[in-house]
């Protein structure tokens, strides 16, 4: 496997770099890139390796509006060998100033989470990775360890079975609660973010309340009935601390031959919500 | 990628061929792969693909005394592409009448979940795929709905972090508890199983209780320190129900020319050692 080059400190986002990026480009969107062949456009299933094609073609359309791109995992597997090599290759085409997110949800005991830190930070030369909660401590540090890097722990997610297990009273809270103040004390808002899920805007208020500094990534706006501007101003602070993922909801946003027009339209009109958004905060 | 051969309904294993298994090598050990090239013997570094040439060895010196194997697939993915080569090869390299693991700890929302049910259960034909519960039960039953197809999630863990959630209290019992009981709703004792940690043998014996019929996979015995007596004393029920995971304790039992001598012998340990416990139960 040939070296990237990278895969170096030199190109880690740390907060402030990632707050810059926030303000220049006036965006906290995250562009989602759960990429499934069959809901592409047609035309692009021509090409040698459509997957590829359409993943550079979606980053080449939203990349000016977007600060954060979000690989899940998931779909490259399921190619097998031939999904990761088109992994690899769209995270290698991802410019170096936008944040990248493993969307993995990875944890296990201590020697593999290791094993896990080391595919996504090393091999795969991501700035962060999401991490599952229920293994506990030794099961996130191996993560947390890498200089540079973020984790990104489940809290809340934004599906119909959040509730199972994540709204179960434990004391005086629920367990999404206790594992939200548990894992904070476990990293820093420097290299711990939490995901939050964006389809319970009440709830999202409340977290803010609980973690006054930590990123939180937010999937479900967009096709899973999240609602932007709520969210926002539940949640939003001075240097952002929030990343809005939309996935299908710009990547899919067109399917002829003129899709990335749309896919840009899409991320741009994002993008202008979310101007207006930072600016009643910093108001 | 080639169509294989072996994902076909024909080679899926049920609880009747696990249990015919079991009673026919009198053994319901579990070898885990975790294959660390680190750790594999020195002479094997000249071999062109040592980790594969490592893994090959293990299968050929155990496989009369296992009846399932376990590839923890953090330490392929940590090598990038070549690593899932590896796995893949491996995978096809595994008897088809021994039970096959990816311990792979996914778990997501409903339409990603699906993608990872793919992987482990149609890109590579596992029979058997880790999942973990925090995100509720559509992140569960897109595994559940692959006929023939084993779902094995995440109950009780082995790991010092175990107690940062599992055992907190949750109504009258604990989470690990709670998990146990509503996970057990989605799927049967034909299609789901548990991990159920080996270092607290006095919880073993509780959890059988609250679940009498499930298999557990039962790792933490050799080197995290779990006793095989009592936990088969606990938990063996007519059938087996038990799967016990031994992965650095086998397959590191030798690190010379001659290291298939001792992993067989190791394996050959543990099966004995099996043999009697099972004919107690079953006396």
């Amino acid at each position: 496997m040939k070296k990237k080059p990278v895969n170096t400190v030199d190109y880690n986002m740390n907060r402030a770099e990632l707050k810059a990026q926030i303000l220049a480009k006036q965006s906290y969107l995250c562009v989602g890139l759960d990429t499934d062949i069959k809901k592409i456009p047609q035309h692009l299933l021509q090409e040698e390796n459509p997957i590829l094609a359409f993943n550079k073609a979606v980053i080449d359309a939203t990349k000016d509006f977007t600060v954060a791109y979000k690989i899940n995992t998931a779909f490259y597997e399921a190619m097998g060998i031939k999904g990761w090599q088109i992994m690899e290759e769209t995270l290698n085409y991802i410019p170096k100033d936008i944040f990248t997110i493993a969307d993995a949800k990875r944890g296990d005991i201590g020697n593999t989470s290791e094993q896990y830190a080391r595919t996504f930070f090393e091999t795969f030369p991501y700035d962060s990775v999401t991490v599952a909660p229920y293994m506990g401590r030794d099961s996130v540090e191996p993560f947390l360890k890498f200089d540079g890097k973020w984790t990104i722990v489940l809290g809340l997610t934004s599906n119909e079975g959040s509730k199972d297990f994540q709204y179960l009273p434990v004391g005086e809270g629920k367990l999404y609660e206790q594992v939200l103040t548990t894992v904070s004390q476990w990293g820093t808002p420097e290299n711990l973010m939490f995901v939050i899920g964006a389809t319970r805007t009440d709830q999202i208020a409340h977290v803010r309340g609980l973690l006054p500094q930590h990123f939180f990534l937010v999937p479900g706006v967009g096709a899973q009935g999240g609602d932007l501007a709520a969210i926002s101003r539940a949640a939003l602070i001075e240097d952002g601390g929030l990343l809005v993922n939309v996935s299908r909801g710009v990547i899919y946003a067109g399917d002829g031959v003129d899709f990335t027009d749309k896919v840009r339209a899409a991320a741009q009109d994002y993008q202008q919500q979310m101007a207006a958004l930072l600016q009643a905060v910093n108001a």
